[in-house]
């Protein structure tokens, strides 16, 4: 029997600004052997996520860096190959943190096992998964929008924005999406039935922002940075919360030329009694995560939750797919379809 | 009998940048008659705070600008000449809002009854007051120092910052001040008894700072904005609160050259989960007011609070006194003496 071969994409090395396909090197590596009293996984799908870029810096943050010559960090969904431990069998799909990997072995840590029934598998990536816990805490925990207050998200139709604006409706904020290009807009307003959907690219999109949030912004999910802030900055309210679960857009800032913005944000943030709160899902899964299960999946179920999924296959095409959606070129949660399911 | 003259001074123009002695014009007026019900009182003390200028701009903020040609806005220790209100008599002290005058008619409205036997009557502006209290509802409402956290706040001989170091200390955190110079240095560190202080005027100052936070920062109380916060950003831990209350390096930054600090304090928020929340002390008083009354007087009377006054005699010295102030040359809480209790 020929040993069959797995693979694997590494960091090739730090990149400097933007990154580009020279930082990233696909593997072939023997298949992973079971560990005794392990799992041998078959990645399905791969997730990619804006925070992987963060992990490409040596920078010190919540999570340590992806090393040079190491696997690029990833949650995956799998289907169990084999197992010696008591809690999977074969055939079971699991949520596992593989890394950029085609198969893995696991000691069991950090695994959770998926309900087919209750979902579409890829959803644990997605809406019933990290982004959409994301969504969840930040807007529910931190921003804790009230009824007619006003809601506003960037990056509207990824996989946290949608649901943010969502949750937003459902508790009887308005909900105001930001996202790029009138195909995003259209369906953020009409799919997702967000109150108002405006074009980060329109020359006058200031205006155009204003325009939407008539009695100012309540709750602003910070999950880009960058040129949006300066838009939403003025129209905040007294009293506003601005989760910060995102800034994509300044991942790739390798320098900051002025003029200096900090002044004119510590000065709002004084006089209008502005909360700020960076924060990491998880801080908040051990209090909130089953209720957002719950919450969200009777949401999917009873229609008023959707979403919408980008995938794209084979494994080789992570690198350039990742490239994409830190540009915004995505249009849903961000997938890479790994294998199909036997 | 010879008409009595009161004497006011009024903004004469908005200030581009640094304010200067020509923003400022004292007017003689005719003394105040008493109005029907209400008061007439004399200015004993005037309050000199850092807010007054941000009023002195046509920013909008939490509070209405003074207008060019009004009287700058102030509260001030007064004694009642004549009242028609029942709640008054004359002799009686009381806080009032008086703006920067050294007499005023009032209808009642935003008085507060001093108790010279409490305290003395000067602390109903600084320790005992709206600085006391933007301390007090900082610090425990919204910093929440824990045991063995650490503490940062900066100008510690002020009347604000040096109250926050105490009531750390008081909760069982360490204290660090940040002062101007070796005798503010060693007031803070030998009179308040912080556990340390560093001059932000060293050439080391970062260093310093470093290593009198050994474990880091829990809690930074801004009230200067500028350079201390890029000192303190790094060395803020994960989970830290920023109560902001004041930005005076930034009060007079007419405009903001490079290189642009947002991203790096963004990231900072991101990354640490920080939370950084604005206020004025008045949104918290109705909730905590009587508290901090009764906690901090009981501080002064047993010795554990400690606090300190500049103050400069005459009225017509209040604009150039003003002005010291905002370049840190004030040694404690800034008042002015207008007149002597008979």
């Amino acid at each position: 029997m020929s040993a069959a071969m797995a693979k694997q994409i590494v960091l090739t090395a730090r990149p400097q600004g933007r990154p580009t396909l020279e930082n990233f090197r696909l593997e072939e590596v023997p298949m992973p052997a079971l560990p005794r009293g392990g799992l041998l996984l078959r990645v399905l799908y791969l997730s990619l996520d804006p925070y992987m870029r963060g992990r490409m810096d040596d920078r010190k943050s919540y999570a340590p860096a992806v090393g040079v010559g190491e696997v690029m960090t990833a949650q995956s969904v799998c289907e169990v190959m084999a197992s010696e431990n008591p809690h999977y069998e074969a055939g079971d799909i699991v949520l596992a943190p593989t890394g950029w990997r085609t198969h893995a072995a696991s000691d069991g840590t950090g695994l959770r096992k998926l309900d087919p029934e209750r979902a579409p598998i890829t959803t644990g990536l997605g809406v019933l998964g990290m982004p959409g816990f994301t969504a969840y805490s930040g807007l529910y925990v931190i921003g804790k929008p009230k009824a007619g207050e006003t809601v506003v998200v960037a990056a509207a139709s990824g996989p946290v924005g949608s649901l943010v604006g969502q949750l937003a409706k459902m508790a009887g904020a308005r909900a105001v999406g930001i996202a790029a290009g009138a195909d995003k807009c259209r369906h953020v307003k009409e799919e997702l039935r967000f109150d108002a959907a405006i074009d980060h690219r329109a020359p006058n999109f200031p205006q155009q922002l204003a325009a939407a949030c008539p009695k100012g912004i309540d709750v602003y999910f910070e999950n880009v940075g960058g040129a949006v802030w300066q838009a939403v900055l003025p129209l905040l309210n007294r009293f506003a919360r601005v989760p910060v679960c995102g800034l994509i857009a300044q991942y790739n800032a390798a320098d900051a030329p002025g003029p200096n913005l900090l002044p004119a944000t510590m000065r709002e943030v004084l006089s209008k009694s502005l909360m700020l709160r960076g924060f990491i899902n998880y801080e908040f899964a051990a209090e909130h995560f089953a209720t957002f299960l719950q919450t969200v999946a009777a949401g999917i179920k009873s229609g008023e939750i959707r979403y919408r999924e980008d995938i794209t296959d084979g494994f080789e095409n992570a690198p350039a797919t990742f490239l994409g959606m830190l540009e915004g070129k995505n249009f849903g949660k961000t997938l890479i379809r790994v294998a199909v399911r036997p």
